[in-house]
């Protein structure tokens, strides 16, 4: 089972580092308690899991080819391209019953946009990871199709907060998925999000 | 006058650079000879236009101070933290009298997603960058409050494309910005977006 916490190898980034502050750490300990009696699952980096599920789909390595090697060859996770602390800083937990996902983010200094705030972009960027990972873990491959973000207030820069994940309905091949961004207390509503998901066909080429 | 390439300084990110590929210089020098006339004007980085308004609004300052002010001095726009050629490479051109702004954008193999495609983070985080300044030379210091993106085809990793922004709208405090990203031949079309911004309020804090 990918979901499994024996396929988590060492290439798992979703362990505590010491760039991790205080809440961060906490809500970590909070989730992995939930885990034990396996309602909560943690779920390993999502460079893992798609490097693993990219596997299975030859087409994208296909596709690839038209891209200069070179370049391609220095392909790093968006999401994983900075150095600790700076950037992502995520761990996410899934709950299967309520098909949903809570992210804990933290955001470093260079992901600002409005001096001492969060790039949209960021944001953005951290809300698709997340409402993206829930959409894989129920359908499989798939590609954002649509995102809708609605930011209601500014985050302040190198906040930690909560993304609150929930797959709304699965109809054919498209998957609806929204979340919420939320301050660790639950007390700030940072932004909302609703997205769309389609299920790739692994027969059809982009390029 | 803001734009005028007379404050065009050397913090100006947005000239030419040897990571850049030859459809980005081809794409920059055909844009430079449309701003000759003056109908486009070459503009600078968004950094240094943030740089420069931001010293009229002491409130951010203020705000911002809650923040572990280390943390903050660390801060570096999200869309210049990564070294040439591995990130967001671009350049903008604005249209007065259109109201729109073309943005030629070179993403670089840190902004993967599946594995030979930009992450969609990455492409929304363009998006609002650029779209965002079509309502910063319009309305000044604003707020991104909603994002629509539909991704209608992946961009294949290390692409040059071309994000064409325009104004729609202006309804008091609201500034409505629609944009698409389009192949450099202009025979792709990748993905679509409306967007809307808020004048800020120089009086209201947000924290």
């Amino acid at each position: 089972r990918l979901l499994s916490s024996e396929k988590v190898s060492d290439k798992n980034h979703s362990l505590p580092k010491p760039c991790w502050g205080k809440d961060m750490r906490l809500l970590f300990d909070q989730f992995m308690k939930k885990c034990e009696d396996g309602s909560w699952i943690h779920l390993p980096s999502y460079e893992y899991i798609a490097t693993q599920r990219s596997q299975d789909f030859p087409t994208f390595i296909h596709a690839s080819e038209l891209i200069n090697k070179e370049k391609l060859s220095q392909g790093r996770l968006f999401t994983k391209s900075f150095e600790d602390g700076l950037g992502f800083e995520y761990v996410m937990f899934y709950n299967d019953a309520e098909k949903r996902i809570v992210c804990v983010f933290q955001g470093g200094p260079h992901l600002q946009g409005m001096p001492g705030f969060f790039h949209g972009g960021a944001i953005a960027t951290m809300i698709d990871a997340t409402v993206g990972m829930n959409a894989i873990v129920s359908g499989g491959i798939v590609m954002t199709a649509n995102l809708n973000i609605n930011f209601k207030r500014p985050i302040p820069l190198c906040s930690i907060v909560l993304i609150n994940s929930q797959l709304d309905k699965i109809e054919g091949r498209k998957l609806l998925v929204s979340c919420n961004v939320q301050s660790v207390d639950e007390k700030i509503l940072y932004t909302e999000a609703t997205s769309l998901f389609v299920k790739l066909n692994p027969e059809k080429e982009f390029d």
